[in-house]
Parts: C-alpha cells; structure tokens; sequence
C-alpha cells in the first residue's frame, strides 16, 4: 500500500508553501491537504469552540508517473481543527505521516507555542503519527521553496524510514539563504518578545495595537538551540514534546500535598 | 512595596472565576485585570496577527482593610494578547504574579495545550514570572468557586513564597467535588479526543461541524498524571515547562546533519 501523507498549514490551502510542500510530499506517497481558506498565523493549537466548522472540496489528482495522488480540501477552521477533521471525517485511513507547511516565516525557538504551524504536527503526534512541521525564512506570498528542497526530503525520508519517538514531532526552520550550510539538530531556544504592540489611531478616534516586535533569546550565545542555528545558516532541527512536564520540579513542590482541606 | 498580581482567563473579565479568583488574590496583594472581552475558550497561545486589539477600562477599587487594590480592563483579543497587553501598556511594572482562570471547565492532561488558560501562565512564565493557571470542573455561569479557595491560597503561597523554577509554571484543576481529597502533584496526562465533531445541516442545506467528543488517556491506570488525580478527588498541580524540548530524542536524530546540502 503506498503511503499516506496528510499535510496542512497556516497560511491557507493556496499558499505557495503548502503547494510545494505537498508536490515533494507526492514523491513518497499520496497527499491529502486539508488547510484553512485563509491565513491563520499565530494560532497555536486554537480550536473552534465558539463558531462552526466547514469543509470545501477544492480539486483532485490523480497519481501519475512517479508521484502519488492529491486531494485538497480546505477548511474554515484553525490549523488545529483542520487535523482534527481531516483524521475523523476526510482521510481514508490513518495516515502515514503528518506534514506542516512550508510556513512563510520562521517558528523558531518558543515561537513554535504561538504557531499554528506547529500546531498541526503537534496534534498529529498526540494521535500517534510521526509528524514534521517545516517552516522557512522566506515571508513572499510567491516565495520560492526550491532551494530548501534536499532538506526537506532529507528529514521526511529518515522519519519514514526511522519513524520518531511516541509523543515526539519535530520543528524545521530553514534560514532564508541560498547557502544552507547543512542540517542541524537542535533544542528549542528560549526567550522572550520585546515592544509587542504598535499604536494607531482610528479615524473616529480611540487607539487600538497590532501585535509586532522583535525576538530576543534569553542568551544569544547558545549555539545548541534552533534560533542560533537557524540565525547561522543552517536547517534547525528540533524534537518537541507533547508531554510539557517539568519533571525536575515535581519533588519540590510536594510540600503542596501536605495542604488540608 | 505590595505585591502586584497580574490575572486573566479566557471566559472573559466577567467571568465568575476570575471575579473569584482576583478576590482571593486581594489578600496577597494589588491586583490587575485585563481580560477578554468575552469568551475565548480553546484558545491556546493564539495571537491576533490578523485583527487589531483594543483595550477597555472597566473599574477601579481602591485598597481597603486588608484587602490590596483591583483594577479591571477589557481587552478585544485572545487571553495570551492580553497578557503581553498588560505587561507592556497597562502593568505600572513587572507583576510579582501571574494568575488565570478560575476556568468554567478543567484544562487537564494535553488538554492544556489547546486552553487559553494555560496560555496566560505560559506567557507569564515566558516574562519570568511566576505563574499559575487554575481551573475548575465546574461549567456553569453562576458557578461558585468557594469550595476550592483553601487550595488556591495555599498554591498561591507557597508560589509567592518560594517562586517556580525559570521557565515553569503550573497546571491546577480542581474537579466538582465538595469532597476535596487534597492537592496531588502530577505530570501531565497524555491522551486523544474521540468523535471530536458533531454535524449539523444548514436550514439552507450544507453540512457544518461542532468540536465536540471525549478526551480519552492513553493509559486511564497512570495514577501519577493530572487527568488521574482530578478524576479521583484531587486537585491536581502539574509543572509545566515552556521548553517543550525531547532532549531524549537528540542524538538519535545527528543522523540528519550528514545530509548534504
């Protein structure tokens, strides 16, 4: 049986990213997108609790040559809600592995918690399927991804090869440069968002933000996370954990079980 | 100098949990409000990158008795803009503590990934404060919180008084139960939703979905997560670490760094 790959984004169903993620995707099995109908950056693991949700069939293809079928839905959802749906109400079977991307911009470091991106490879690792969520430096809504390409296929052939650990997925971030300088493995970086909100004015009056600033690690000298890899000219790669258990701390705070009630 | 308590939610700043949770925080301290405008449940660490952000002042209290001072604003966006609001326009100064909830609804296991609750104390716990998010089994509007306020103060305190580990924060769900058995200190359950959407048909035809369904844990016999101790009495406090990083999982993946460009 040919593999199954799922894959969907936070930019949307037509964004360039998802489109050539899923044309490499096509040479190792059939594809399934099912994304959302528009951009839903910043959405984290969001769900629909408070609106409804609706699918749309978009265009079908079949597999021919060397490269496996496609289908593509999209979705009014979060990305979240998009791989929720896609595995109880879209996909055949269980798929194979789940794809996220190719994000037009970085989810480097802790910036995978605010990305739908990640989203989707997290919520594929909690059903039990080796997921990946790429993301890449170039923003253009007609970036070309051609040249993170090897990388790409690189890292999809090993886990389809290799598997991943249960409760694992992983996070990619290629730098936008044409000299990749290779691969590297990495932890998630840690720090933190400066000047978060720019202020306008309304034309009638009353001041409202956009959410805007500037990224800044902890300690930029830490050559062993994503983001310095990532700033460096390399592919990042890291493995994240759906289990967020800070297991070191539980001794400590034991002391709470002697609270009475 | 008093000590200055930051809270949010995601049921908004009406929400009873919050007016019961800033109460109880009024014995530590100053405390400030910025909350959703309204429900944002299911939330995550979602951001509002596509929609603007207005802020709202709602009331002010002055300190009495023995009782700190509460100050109340609403905000238009997702509880983690409202805390990245308050800590960059609307905090006099860094808070000593950062509190959400109480949430109308546990946030137990995985579940936390997918809460805007937790998304507040992640955000907090980003900006190296101590932070704790707590919620409830209780749903109703109306509900009161009183049941469990011995175990929020005793939390509190011992946060207050001995502060959280960099880059942890902590979990709280209490379940519906006027038999409190006492706080357990856990990890995070991990687990899936079953049939997580319910159709509907359109009076004008077309199928739509609500997220719906039941969380189900991988193994319901693991007695040291959270989503065990809530079920059998307890009010369960698991650390949480933004570093979602598998360390355990690095070494295994050099093999990708041999890939050539």
């Amino acid at each position: 049986m040919e593999k199954l790959i799922f894959i969907s984004n936070d930019d949307g169903y037509n964004a360039q990213g998802i489109i050539q993620l899923a044309e490499i995707a096509r040479k190792f099995g059939d594809v399934c997108v099912v994304a959302p109908d528009g951009g839903r950056s910043g959405s984290s693991m969001s769900i629909s609790s408070h609106t409804p949700v609706r699918n749309t069939f978009i265009k079908e293809e079949a597999a021919h040559d060397d490269k496996g079928s496609l289908i593509i839905w999209s979705c009014s959802g979060t990305p979240d809600d998009c791989t929720k749906m896609a595995f109880e109400k879209i996909l055949p079977r269980t798929p194979d592995l789940v794809l996220s991307g190719i994000n037009h911009g970085d989810n480097c470091a802790i910036n995978a918690h605010y990305s739908g991106t990640m989203s989707v490879a997290l919520e594929g690792c909690i059903k039990k399927v080796p997921s990946i969520a790429f993301s890449s430096g170039k923003l253009a809504a007609n970036a070309n991804f051609s040249y993170m390409e090897k990388h790409v296929e690189s890292i999809i052939q090993m886990v389809l090869d290799n598997g991943l650990p249960l409760g694992v997925c992983l996070n990619v971030n290629t730098p936008d440069t044409e000299n990749l300088k290779g691969i590297k493995v990495c932890k998630m970086g840690l720090g933190d968002w400066k000047e978060e909100w720019q202020e306008r004015t309304h034309p009638h009056g009353g001041k409202y933000y956009w959410i805007a600033g500037y990224y800044e690690p902890y300690n930029k000298d830490d050559k062993d996370c994503d983001s310095w890899a990532y700033q460096n000219g390399y592919t990042a790669v890291a493995p994240i954990h759906i289990d967020m258990t800070a297991y070191e701390a539980l001794d400590a705070l034991r002391i709470l079980e002697k609270t009475k009630r």
